[in-house]
């Protein structure tokens, strides 16, 4: 079967057009327009309110990019779930690892990028303060533990980059500790890697100002009081140092196998669509296919009719 | 805060009159019109085809229905899972059991119904042939372990009923120990519900012929050849005896706390609206609230700002 064939065959022949084509800005992967370039990493120089890639004019045509970009993504999700289901062994694994300051979105991107597919074949995973056992292992356990299995998408709302973010702002564990973390973590990325997960780190990026009118936002509804914490204010006094802190975690672990991805965080309806547009080119990538049947057809047709 | 305010109050007054309302069919709560009825069952004598409660015309409607629905789940789902944030200790539970035969659409209704609210919030088990290490404990161990956190909406792709059904329909354990896991599930559910946990058991009631008719469905169809198994056609083989244990388990674990519902599944669209509809009702009866600020909010706010 070849790789356009499938339920919406037509639409991504329509939409994702051959590379071939005139190199224009919007028919450039988004993965390559938002993949972290190499060297130095200073993220005030990147625009927290910029829309690269976006197939529209902005925010009025949101909703419909998104339901243009649905049917495909649903449908790669599907065939990965498939292909879970018929050769485990083998089947890709996918991993989508959300970080970001407080109120950068990570929660609005699960509801709305990862809310197009079949919940089925989602293992959402929220990491918060480590339990008193989890600290008792390597930083890693608990992650290792939170993993994809065969034909799933796994996603990390925060993940074991917090070992070099807060633990590193507020000074958890020593420094000769964390310090040692970036390469362990490249590393274990790598293996991860080589076993066969897909791994699409997404920064969020959200600027100081912004983040203070999400804040101010769930203080004027009271529907959104539960979203807010004080502690949030104790943690935003240290938003340089939290700077620092992901300006490193970005640089030294953008590696080959998994980049980072910085995402333009202030505007939530392109945040939500480029997250799930990164994704849909990942899975794109896998090249999935539909699983050929492994019985004969025929015989399968006349035992069921006779049944 | 009233039961009705929020970021939908409007719509809800709309769609859910009041029930001193003349007590019309469609507006009389499905979790009354699909509650099994106190006796013996006879599936035989239930409809796979009808349409209970559904507020439209069919098919044409469905969308619109759906449509419909979906802002309340939505809203529901968000408060019953904002106050898992902010009183863990005392937030209600849900768990939607599914049960059903070969096709009669379990992954669809997680699709379609479940797909309506936020992922973050719900947690999805599918229950396989138990492995070794399951096996070796006792049958409620590996249901234990799956069962939903504060404020989540837990989903059981088959369940512990499993135990009473394929192991029963198999004799995959002797008689005089499944016989006595219907009296094990009372109890063990009667003390689930206890500790706050809401049991939403839905049986998805599909025809012998309609079945039939989905198995060649998926023959016809490539992308759903990953979706059948000729083992499908052994199973199908039982239908009578799969019936008999299904009458039983219904029977005799359609308990006050926590009743079953008899879905009719012969028509998808119904099915899912229904089970969406099935947690609506039951959410509601929770009369979840937005939590209360546990912090000054004007305080907060001028915090922020200066910020």
């Amino acid at each position: 079967m070849s790789k356009h064939s499938g339920k919406h065959a037509g639409k991504h022949a329509r939409k994702y057009p051959d590379l071939t084509d005139p190199p224009e800005q919007e028919r450039r992967p988004l993965s390559e327009l938002l993949r972290l370039p190499a060297g130095a990493v200073d993220l005030a120089s990147i625009p927290t309110d910029a829309t690269p890639g976006f197939p529209g004019r902005g925010k009025a045509d949101a909703e419909e990019v998104a339901a243009d970009l649905r049917p495909e993504l649903d449908e790669q999700q599907e065939r990965l779930f498939a292909t879970g289901r018929s050769t485990p062994d083998t089947a890709p694994k996918v991993l989508l690892v959300l970080q970001g300051m407080d109120t950068s979105g990570k929660g609005g991107v699960v509801r709305h990028a990862i809310g197009m597919v079949d919940p089925q074949g989602v293992d959402i995973t929220s990491f918060k303060a480590p339990t008193k056992t989890e600290l008792a292992h390597h930083f890693l356990w608990r992650i290792e533990r939170a993993l994809p299995g065969p034909g799933m998408i796994g996603v990390f709302d925060r993940s074991h980059y917090e070992d070099v973010l807060i633990v590193r702002v507020r000074d958890l564990v020593p420094e000769a500790e964390w310090s040692g973390r970036y390469d362990e973590i490249n590393a274990w990325e790598e293996q991860l890697v080589a076993s066969g997960t897909t791994v699409v780190k997404c920064f969020l990026h959200v600027s100081h100002d912004e983040q203070r009118e999400r804040l101010l936002a769930r203080l004027d509804d009271p529907t959104k009081y539960w979203k807010y914490n004080p502690g949030d204010v104790d943690e935003r006094e240290l938003w340089p140092a939290y700077t620092q802190a992901y300006e490193a975690a970005l640089e030294r672990c953008s590696t080959q196998h998994a980049p980072w991805f910085v995402v333009p965080a202030d505007r939530k309806w392109y945040r939500n669509w480029a997250v799930a547009q990164l994704l849909a080119e990942h899975l794109r990538g896998l090249d999935l296919q539909w699983p050929a049947a492994d019985f004969d057809v025929t015989t399968e047709q006349a035992r069921v009719t006779a049944s």
